[in-house]
């Protein structure tokens, strides 16, 4: 499975490519950010998410989209661009129809170190060392994309078989139905 | 000037077009909902918004695209999908080169009704009463779209004058740096 994390961001975006499977070792295939001009107005620095994003999708062609799940607790300007470049970033994921996935922070954080409260240098050097890397990638944003992706591979049979348990019971409900 | 106005959400987007200038009645060139199922996927609902406003700037070909700003003091669920549909809207305007402004909802209330406090009723019969309509646009959304639209055409000649003060100043300032 090769999945895009995307750490939504207007000023800095991280995008981040992992390819495996859970129980077995995970390759990063690239990482880097998208960045927009402070200055530049909205809608432009919306069109340059977008962009950046269709570039990656287009590279590197990945089977799932991994988003962080935005909440509004924190700072009110910054939260409004985090919502407005992940809203971007589902945009092009499903104009595509690649399925998009969210995560919050903590399933995150809990994913690739084992605590929800985890702080940034944890997430760096834990993601250095579960794709095998020299030195954690930087900035911190490009840390975060690339422990969505290592999430969404580790949670996703999880999901998988949550989703084919909730398509079954539906299946059988129906069935008594008719029945 | 020829205005989409946009009030954004996801259930319900409101747009609506209106045509004139300052000081000189006004004309309703169309108003609508875009509509998502909410049971929808993110990704699915993020790209319904998208046709959804494309088909009316193809249709209208507004000059400029006007947008409720998004505040999040309000409830965290609704306020991430109405920033996510106003990211929608500014993409779609920027990516045509069509100029994007966003009004609070109290300038839009204080335009049309003359107080920044003014309820839903109030508001759909300043628009009625403006646009010369039989009756208040529904839903609401529907009528709100309108109201931004009617509050960029008033404040545009404000803002152009200030915009082009600010540029005066500018100019003045870098000649007399380089004299």
């Amino acid at each position: 499975m090769r999945v895009l994390g995307v750490d939504p961001g207007l000023t800095r975006c991280g995008v981040g490519v992992v390819e495996g499977v859970a129980g077995q070792p995970l390759t990063m295939i690239g990482v880097g950010v998208v960045r927009t001009p402070a200055d530049a107005e909205l809608g432009q620095r919306l069109v340059a998410v977008e962009q950046g994003i269709e570039q990656w999708l287009d590279e590197h062609r990945p089977e799932c989209v991994a988003v962080e799940r935005v909440f509004s607790q924190h700072n009110v300007r910054t939260v409004m661009g985090t919502a407005q470049a992940s809203a971007v970033a589902m945009l092009c994921a499903a104009r595509r129809g690649i399925p998009v996935a969210l995560h919050t922070p903590s399933e995150v954080k809990a994913a690739v170190t084992g605590s929800g409260r985890a702080d940034k240098a944890q997430v760096g050097a834990m993601v250095t060392r579960l794709l095998r890397l020299d030195a954690p990638p930087k900035p911190a944003d490009a840390a975060d994309a690339l422990a969505l992706a290592i999430c969404h591979i580790w949670r996703a049979p999880a999901q998988n078989r949550l989703q084919q348990a909730v398509a079954l019971h539906a299946a059988t409900a129906r069935k008594g139905r008719t029945a």
